[in-house]
């Protein structure tokens, strides 16, 4: 990073999130070098800052998938127009949105392929050629790969027409385990958010008309941005036996019946990317949660051209190295100033500065980014400092993020009561009762602008009556504006 | 693993690799479970056996990667047609394979798009985007993504229209280093193929009329198979300032002038599972090397209905596991005699057989997937003797290996005495001399099947004549059928 003008200039260009939070969004993704455009509308370069972050998710998520037993495939990127069409909803649900490819070199095709826009259709024509009996059950599979949904307008991570993703396929006897597992791995993605991205989430059931294309059921954990918005960070469905029958998957159960088997799907994305940003940043760039952080630790050396600075400096990033951290030595030429500054725009959760008077009081200064909260650490407990300090920012993180999503909820009994706390108190999660039916759906999304998240697990009785009719209530719904 | 009737029938019906050599790698591919066919003609799916060995192979190679400083990005799978056409050599190689998307959803795409069949033209114009100065260079940077070739004729691993790679990039601001770093990485794709696959490469460069669409020079692996042919394992490219050129990319060099910088590209594929099948499988099966053998080592209990043998058979188990060992114990009820056929089907590379004499002897067998070499191993030294006998099936793969290719490699002067050679000792490779001329190169195609392979960099003065043409050789060429 030398290009000392350009990047200082970098820095402070940040539109304030106060002013424009979709354009502070788009300037963090831009200017901290996440992503790149290119001249294929909708799709993006993830460049190597961006990229890292999505290694380190991807190595915590896989290695919890494999330790409940999930093993890894990969199924071809392309789905002939036919098996597409052989769920009706989930067809219905995709196609409107799939790239078509209709040449191979100079010839057409004689049926055309879609990329997969998701692939449970390709996971239930494998499962029918290998699953036989109850013997071969349960399939844990899941793949990580790009999936392409023509969307018309995009936005870096948020909405792209590629994204990389997992998705996650598996079938199994009975509904009750099928159902079981749709519950376990939304609670992999809550842990996941709450523990590696330190990312509060609520943890719900869509409603039947936000379900996905084909599911019986849809669990969604949602998490609030700074905005008061919500983003939807991970699903889980339970497909019943709908895509088995579709498909002709069946198999000889233990009583030696033939028998239909019960799926699930379940998925998270690159779009974890932008709710980290969204949660997390701030006017001063990305905040960046110590799990994920390509960079978790930058030692910037003060005054660094006097005697033993470097040296010292080396030989902290030397020892936290070796204890496994994700270090960097930033011995460049640039000031201290627009060090600061530049590891502040991209969200490096811990800065150890280290110059001539702590080294005479063999110490260093950690300086949290989140809260900016100063540490002096002597050195001879650098290693376990450092951990502490980067578990309190993870913490801290959590705390206030928590803290936005408690004091941006509100508990609302009546339409109008639903305006005026938005219309006072912004953007936010409405808690609202719920008679089941779509209409009400609707009619709150027409009159209020929020729209039902999900129905969360954890339900409250606010009210005997529904929010928008009057009748009895069935439930309590999340409502809210979406990513 | 408890459908036993149905496995045993599968082990028993691998077709003999003499008999017929497709069938028998088909037989492999199928039955080892590595792939399954799916209705995408020439896709396949990668099941979790196969794909765990390319799991393998990739851990190893990305840790290398980032230990030589290269970072991963990811790039969109589409090309515009507009920017595929931009270098024209580049253009006219891939054109005629490449998958084009027309539609996206109902509408038809003012441009149609490619289904990368390799992404430099993308890596081009996002190098233009992000090289402004010498102080931004190099970029080193690779993706892991899936890529598109329309092939007429596919098979597993070795030619399928969509395969799974790495693909390299890197722009520098000198020809001399971006040639260092083309052999670089030629270098470290051979290191891994003889230090992970246990397979021996020809280190070498292509003639002139093999060269990557675009490139100035190429350079490649060749890896014999068992049967005598050759496969090209890995290739790396050097660019020259070409495709630069073609998409604008400028610099401002150290002495303050406008410049253009060189660029190279690498990469290995899936191919390589394929390369493996079919260097070191025999007529039971699979043999895998250890370092990416999904289970390096299985642990077969022999009448385990006897007291204490599962007790044991589960120690092992665990005293390996905690060593880092990827370890199977199969308790199933299946009888040894098939156990061993199915591990041995699935080449993994180490078995462990405990039974209650051994336990009496306080001791175990260690058997070699190989060579069936067995071993006896006082179990208070498990650990130490297990690494050491899995070191040993490396070395001894490696060296059955290198033996094939020593005594299948023919230094002929004549194109009589390669027809003969091939004729009397079957496929191989052949060394013999060549004056650089491309008719000569196509002439001892034509008249004795083998083509140019590569000029291998460690060349032999066999002769001072062109083998066919008899005008002065300018260098050895190895020569041979290619997969």
């Amino acid at each position: 990073m030398s290009k000392n003008d350009k990047n200082e200039k970098l820095v402070s260009s940040i539109t304030p999130m106060s002013e424009d939070f979709a354009q502070w969004y788009t300037d963090i993704v831009k200017k901290a070098e996440l992503i790149e455009y290119t001249s294929v509308k909708g799709c993006m370069v993830i460049r190597p800052y961006g990229y890292a972050i999505w290694e380190n998710m991807q190595r915590i998520l896989d290695t919890r998938f494999k330790e409940l037993g999930h093993e890894n495939v990969c199924m071809p990127m392309f789905i002939p127009e036919s098996l597409l069409n052989k769920e009706k909803e989930h067809v219905e649900g995709f196609a409107p949105e799939v790239a078509w490819v209709t040449y191979g070199g100079k010839e057409k095709l004689e049926e055309r392929l879609c990329v997969r826009p998701t692939s449970e259709t390709l996971f239930c024509e494998h499962y029918a050629n290998i699953v036989h009996s109850y013997r071969d059950l349960p399939k844990l599979y899941n793949q990580w790969v790009s999936v392409v949904r023509w969307e018309k307008t995009t936005r870096p991570f948020l909405r792209s027409r590629e994204f990389l993703w997992q998705e996650g396929h598996t079938i199994h006897e009975t509904a009750e385990e099928a159902i079981a597992e749709t519950e376990r791995m939304l609670g992999v993605y809550a842990d996941f958010c709450e523990q590696a991205l330190a990312m509060p989430v609520i943890r719900g059931k869509k409603t039947d008309s936000d379900k996905f294309a084909g599911a019986v059921s849809t669990y969604a954990i949602e998490a609030m941005m700074h905005d008061g918005k919500a983003l939807q960070a991970g699903t889980s469905h339970y497909f019943g036996d709908g895509f088995a029958k579709a498909f002709g998957i069946t198999f000889t159960d233990r009583s030696n019946t033939v028998s239909v088997p019960h799926q699930t799907s379940w998925g998270v994305s690159t779009r974890l990317i932008g709710a980290i940003i969204m949660a997390h940043g701030d006017d001063n760039g990305l905040v960046l949660p110590p799990a994920v952080a390509p960079v978790q630790v930058v030692v910037v050396p003060i005054a660094q051209h006097k005697e033993g600075v470097l040296e010292k400096a080396n030989e902290l990033y030397n020892t936290l190295k070796a204890a496994g951290i994700r270090v960097k030595l930033d011995d460049s030429e640039n000031s201290p100033g627009w060090k600061f500054a530049e590891y502040e725009m991209r969200g490096v959760p811990l800065r150890i500065e280290i110059g001539p008077k702590d080294i005479e009081q063999n110490q260093c200064v950690a300086v949290e980014r989140h809260n900016r909260n100063k540490t002096f650490v002597p050195l001879d407990k650098l290693t376990d400092v450092v951990k502490e300090r980067l578990q309190a920012v993870h913490d801290g993180m959590y705390q206030k993020a928590l803290d936005n999503l408690n004091s941006r909820t509100y508990s609302c009994t009546s339409i109008d009561e639903i305006k005026s706390m938005l219309e006072n108190n912004g953007d936010g999660f409405v808690k609202a009762m719920w008679c089941g039916d779509e209409a009400c759906e609707d009619k709150v999304k027409e009159l209020t602008g929020v729209g039902s998240r999900c129905i969360p697990f954890e339900q409250e009785q606010l009210d005997d009556k529904c929010v928008c009719c009057g009748k009895p209530a069935k439930c309590m719904v999340i409502w809210g504006k979406a990513y």
